[in-house]
């Protein structure tokens, strides 16, 4: 799977994924309006609404960009009707040809990821029946178990092809709480970096491993050590825009062969609008300021990395 | 809500907590059958056949204990059919008057766990309205993230009466692959369970916390230590049972006053037909088996704890 990013992110020239992490006072309200008209002021109302809106953003971006990244939580705070939309956007972006990694960070003891790992990368089995409940492409999962709580989404990973991103350093203030704590002189952010290593020794497809990591644009330094600490691990960088990651900085988590990172943002993109430096385009035509700040923000990496 | 618990762990005398984590291969043939003829070898058949497993299991138990733990992972694995059984479970086990924890394990960067956390624990609001969409009473959560991916949810609890179980010391075989790593001299696990004390603190409710820890059965030497590092948090013990965990093992677990722990089975009791020791009941009386091995573990852990 991380072989068929690859090859889309190489099409687009952007190592790009779109948060579409739909919160409600993001969406405008005109769009708001008309959902609650159909369906009240109502779960369904509000998964409505994120429904719009992600379709309007998908619509005018997914020709600029290899992946999306939605959020569940998003979706998971509007109940079962949330959740129909996660679904819905999942196949959505697949239909138009992007790769989708599942924010999900799940993870638990082995039988548990076992059921998390079908759920959303692989197939259930149900009698003589099988399905693909989710089906994202990638997802996010959390170390904190250890090996046993991971192999069992690597294993489907190898059996269906898809991939997972570890969480190695995220990018919240609060992150190195935990995660810097040293252990033997090393944080442990490195010590969960060397795991994946060794997990995605097993997972290669072509250059990369099917199994990456997730390190926060906020911590740069941070990015640079872990970067050539797992060549072969493809890094998905959140915290770019918004949480305060720039450009100049996300280009240590790059290998030489100008891969190996996928930067996403979520609020930059989707919430472009709101911003004074696409005002011009109006509420209403929100999704047309996404696209021009996926071009924007395309334009800023690509720079970066030219200057490398 | 913690007070809540330990009024009802009193009225039951069982600091037991059932798991219902209903895998397709623990349901009887006969119930299976049943709801695969209804709507098919589908998501749907098998979310039916869950539903009426963990219903009659519910309906055989809820007068001997106070809480249920509903394993998210076992309702997601069947997409949006399991995740509405999940949501009908929680419902019906708060008609019956349990206190349920969602084994949720989620977790995240704070305005992601804010999300989790009024859509499992409090309200999210919809224009003028606000709705509980999974409404759970506890939750456990991964504290991977630190401070600020754990303080949102602490904010619900607080506002909403309900409560945490953070992830210290897991139970699996591998959880010592990052936990067990020597910070300072001292093991991670107890590192976090310092920052649950922090965070707990706050949340108190009565003589114990709102916030408390999750803490393997399968470790009981490191269970005494965090009992007394932690003597206002609840701690919930997964890995009694199926797991190896030992009732005489459990005993540290718990505080001079009898309570500081709640002890959780899933399999041994949703699954107690499969044993040996419950094979009399036959698999058509599957939840009066269950009902036995709820007796026959409120049983066991009593008499450990009046032999402490």
């Amino acid at each position: 799977m991380v072989k068929e990013l690859i090859t889309k992110i190489q099409k687009t020239n952007a190592p790009i994924v779109v948060g579409l992490d739909p919160m409600l006072s993001y969406i405008p309200a005109g769009l708001k309006e008309k959902a609650f008209a159909e369906f009240g002021e109502t779960l369904e109302g509000a998964a409505e609404a994120v429904w719009q809106f992600n379709k309007a953003i998908v619509d005018a971006v997914y020709d600029l960009i290899p992946a999306v990244k939605p959020q569940i939580a998003m979706y998971e705070q509007f109940g079962i009707p949330g959740l129909i939309v996660f679904k819905r956007t999942v196949d959505y972006c697949k239909e138009k040809g992007l790769v989708v990694i599942g924010d999900i960070k799940r993870g638990d003891i082995g039988s548990t990821s076992e059921a998390y790992a079908v759920g959303h990368l692989g197939r259930v089995s149900v009698g003589s029946q099988s399905y693909y409940p989710f089906d994202e492409d990638f997802i996010t999962v959390n170390p904190y178990f250890g090996s046993d709580g991971v192999n069992p989404f690597a294993k489907v990973c190898k059996e269906e092809n898809k991939g997972l991103f570890l969480l190695v350093k995220t990018s919240n203030p609060s992150s190195g709480e935990f995660q810097d704590r040293l252990i033997d002189g090393r944080p442990l952010y490195e010590i969960v970096a060397q795991k994946v290593v060794e997990w995605g020794a097993d997972c290669m497809d072509g250059d990369y491993s099917n199994i990456g990591a997730v390190v926060g644009a906020t911590y740069p330094e941070m990015g640079k050590t872990l970067r050539k600490l797992m060549p072969k691990s493809f890094i998905l960088v959140p915290g770019y825009g918004a949480q305060g990651g720039k450009a100049a900085d996300l280009v240590h988590y790059f290998n030489a062969d100008g891969l190996g990172a996928i930067v996403n943002s979520s609020r930059g993109i989707i919430a472009a609008y709101k911003q004074e430096v696409y005002q011009r385009f109006g509420e209403a035509n929100f999704a047309d300021a996404s696209r021009q700040a996926v071009i924007d923000m395309r334009e800023d990496i690509a720079s970066a990395l030219a200057g490398k």
